[in-house]
C-alpha cells in the first residue's frame, strides 16, 4: 500500500467562525453563559419558534395530498411571490411593473454566494466591494473567495456609542466609481432626510451597486413595513439592486436554510435575463433548493389569519426584547455603573452593541464566563430573569476593574 | 429616472436542463407521457416515498423536545456517521481506522460543488476531469465553471447494447497522469476480476483521483451492501477518493436536498486537514445545511426495526421495477418487435437505456407524445399498468417505421 497521500500538502484550515461557541462549550464552569447566539431565544433559553410554525409543521406532516418531488431550480414560485410582497408591499412600484424577482436560495449565505457569482461573472461594477454590516466577516469571505477586493466597515461608532450614518456617508464618498456596496442593518442607522438625499445622490453619481442584507424583517421595530421602508427610497430613485432576504429567523425555522436572492431591475426584460443567468448558477450550486422551510412560510403568508398571528408573534418578540434592554439599563443604573447606557435601548432588534471595549469584553469572558464577541455585540434575547442579575453585575465589575487599572496606569505614568 | 441599466449587457441564459419537461408540460395532447423523471414513481404515478418516512415526519412534527437551531457548518454528526456506515459497512477498514469522514451537503449537486472547489484550490490532480456517468452534463457544468477541462463519457455501448467496461478501461488507459475521474453507476458495469485488477493498476500507476457518484444506494440490486461493494476494492487498494452520497432518492425525500461529500484519506491526520478546508468552503457556500432530511434519515438509520422496514421498502421497489422491465420485454416480444430486448432486464436500477437510436426517440416524442431523453435512458418506474400497452406499442411502431424508412432509403441508394 502506497503511503504517498494526494492530500499531503493540505493544511489544516483556520477556523473562521464559531470559536467563541467552541470555547464556551469546552468551559466546565457551571454558570457559564453564551450571549452570541444568532437566533432569537425565549425566556426559557430555547430558540424561539413562531407558534404558528408548530401548527403548520404538523399539518404538513399529516397532509396526504402533498408530494415530495424536487422543487424547480429557482424554487417555489408562490413562496417567492409571497416573500417579495412581504419585502416591498403588494402594491409596490417594482411589483406592479413586474421588475422584481427572486431566486430561492439555501439561506442567506446561499443568496450572497449566488449574487457574488453573478456579479463576478457579469462584471457589474468594479471588483471592489465595501461591506457595511455587523456580519461583515461572513459576507467578506464569500466575495474574497471570488477574487473581489473587500473592505469591511461597521455602522457602530464605538466612541459616540451609536450607529453613525456618517460612517456610511464617508465610505460612499471615498469609494471608487462603480463598486459594490453590501449594506446590512441600515434600519438601525437613523439617517435624516438630507442625509438620505446626499447618500442617494452620491451613490447614483458613482454608479454604486447596492446589495442589501435583510436577515430579520420585523425584528427591528416589530412592524414589517417599517423595517424595509428604506428599500422604497432606492426603488423610487430608480436604483437597480440585489437583496438577500432571509426568512429563517423571523419564523424561527433556523435549520431549514430559507433565503431569497431578490433582484430589482429597471424593467422586466433585464430582470428575466438576470434571473435566467442566476438559474444556471443555482443549477450548479445546489440544483434544487430544500422545500420544507418555504412550504411552512408559504402556508403562513398565504393565509391572512395565520399571517396576522405570525405578525403578533413578531411584535411580542420585539416588545419582550425591548423590555429586557430596559431592565439591563435600569440594573446598570441602580448599580451605579459608570457611563450612560441609553445606547442599549436606542438600538432596535434582538442584537445590539453593549458598548464595551475589548478589555471589558475579555474580562467578562475570562473572569465571568460570559461569552461575548470581541466587538461587544450581543443577542439581548439570551438575557432572561434567571441570568440578568449575574450579567449586569458582571458588566458593572468589568467596567470598574478595567477603569481602575487604566486609572492606576495613568497615575503611574503621571508620577 | 436613469434608463441606463447595470444589467444591460446580461444576456438570457440558455436553459441547460429541463427543456424536455418544459416541452412535455406545454404539450396539450391528453395522453402525453413523461418517462424521464429523476425520482422513483409509484404504480399510481406519484413520487415514491418510503412508508417509514411518513411516520417519522409526523413524529418529528409532534416532538416538543426538538429544537430548531442551526446545524453546524459540516452538518449533523450522527447523520454523517450513520450514512458512512451505510456506505462502507460498520466494520469497514476505513471506519475502524478513522480515515473516512463526510461533510453534509445540499444534495449531490452540493457535494460536487464542494468537492470540485476543494480539488481546484488544492490542485489535487491535474486540471483535467473525465466524467463517466449518466449524469455527465450536470457534473460537467460544475467542473467547467471552476475552470477544469472536462471530457464526458458514458458506460453505455449503443452498438452492443450494454454497459461496456472496456469504455472505462480505454478512457483510463488514454487519460493523462494525475487527472480526476468522476465515476457514476459503475455497479451496472460488470467488470470481471481481471478487469478490476487492470483498472486499479492503471489508475494507481497514473495517480488518478476517483470521485464516485452514489445517487441510489439500494436501488440497483435491492441489497445496500452489494450496491457499494466496489468501494471496498478501492479502499483495500489504498486509494484516496471522494464520493458523493445522495440519500434523497432511496428514502423518497427528494425535496430536502440531503447529500454528503465523503472523503477517504490514507490516515486520520490527512482526513482532518481535508475536512477542515471543506468546512470553510461550506461556510461560504451555504453556512448551515438544511436539517429536515438528515433528521428523518438519522431517525430511521439509528433504529434497527425502522432501518429493516426501510430496507424491505427498497427491495420491494427493486422487485417491482424488475417486474415492469420483464413485462416491457415480454410485450415487445409478443408484438414481434425487431431486435433482442434482453438489455432492458440486464440493467439494474430504476433508470436504464431502452436501446433506441436518436431517430426512434424523436419519433416517440413527436408522434406518440412519449417524452424520452435523447440518449434513450428512461425511468422504468414511470411505466405502469395504465400506460404499458401504449408505450410498448409505440416503441414497436417507432422501430418499424424508422427501420422501414432506412430500408427504403437503402433501396433508393441501391437502385
Amino acid at each position: 500500500m502506497s503511503t504517498l497521500s494526494v492530500f499531503s500538502d493540505v493544511t489544516s484550515a483556520q477556523k473562521l467562525e464559531g470559536s467563541l461557541l467552541k470555547t464556551y462549550k469546552q468551559d466546565i464552569y457551571p454558570n457559564k453563559m453564551f450571549l452570541a447566539y444568532k437566533v432569537c431565544m425565549t425566556n426559557e433559553g430555547q430558540p424561539w419558534v413562531s407558534s404558528v410554525v408548530h401548527k403548520i409543521r404538523q399539518q404538513i406532516a399529516q397532509d396526504p395530498s402533498l408530494n415530495y418531488e424536487y422543487l424547480p431550480v429557482t424554487g417555489m414560485k408562490s413562496f417567492i411571490q409571497a416573500s417579495l410582497e412581504l419585502l416591498f408591499g403588494k402594491h409596490s412600484q417594482v411589483i406592479v411593473e413586474n421588475r422584481v424577482g427572486g431566486v430561492h436560495t439555501v439561506g442567506d449565505s446561499g443568496a450572497f454566494q449566488l449574487g457574488a457569482q453573478f456579479l463576478k461573472t457579469w462584471c457589474i461594477g468594479s471588483q471592489i466591494v465595501h461591506i457595511i454590516s455587523s456580519k461583515k466577516e461572513q459576507h467578506g469571505l464569500v466575495f474574497q473567495d471570488k477574487g473581489f477586493i473587500v473592505y469591511e466597515h461597521s455602522f457602530w461608532d464605538s466612541e459616540q456609542l451609536y450607529m453613525n450614518p456618517n460612517i456610511l456617508l464617508d465610505v460612499v464618498e471615498q469609494a471608487p466609481h462603480g463598486c459594490i456596496f453590501v449594506i446590512g442593518n441600515i434600519g438601525n442607522c437613523k439617517l435624516t432626510p438630507s442625509q438620505w438625499t446626499a447618500l442617494m445622490a452620491t451613490m447614483k453619481r458613482k454608479q454604486i451597486f447596492p446589495f442589501f442584507d435583510i436577515p430579520y424583517q420585523g425584528f427591528y421595530t416589530g412592524d414589517l413595513e417599517e423595517d424595509t421602508r428604506f428599500l422604497q427610497y432606492f426603488v423610487s430613485e430608480g436604483f437597480e439592486f440585489f437583496c438577500s432576504q432571509s426568512l429563517s429567523k423571523n419564523f424561527g425555522i433556523y435549520d431549514e436554510g430559507v433565503g431569497i436572492l431578490v433582484v430589482v431591475a429597471l424593467n422586466n426584460k433585464f430582470l428575466l435575463c438576470v434571473l435566467s443567468q442566476l438559474r444556471n448558477f443555482a443549477l450548479a450550486l445546489w440544483l434544487n433548493p430544500p422545500i420544507m422551510g418555504s412550504r411552512i412560510i408559504t402556508s403562513i403568508l398565504c393565509n391572512p389569519s395565520l399571517q396576522e398571528a405570525w405578525k403578533q408573534n413578531l411584535k411580542a418578540v420585539v416588545e419582550s426584547t425591548m423590555l429586557i434592554k430596559e431592565k439591563v439599563k435600569e440594573k446598570l443604573r441602580l448599580l451605579g455603573t459608570p457611563g450612560c447606557w441609553d445606547h442599549i435601548t436606542n438600538q432596535n432588534g434582538t442584537h445590539g452593541y453593549l458598548g464595551l471595549d475589548f478589555q471589558q469584553v475579555e474580562y467578562l469572558v475570562k473572569n465571568k464566563h460570559i461569552y461575548i464577541p470581541k466587538n461587544g455585540r450581543i443577542n439581548f434575547t439570551c438575557i432572561n430573569a434567571c441570568n440578568i442579575d449575574y450579567i449586569t453585575e458582571s458588566i458593572n465589575e468589568a467596567i470598574r476593574v478595567t477603569k481602575d487599572s487604566e486609572k492606576s496606569l495613568e497615575e503611574v505614568n503621571d508620577s
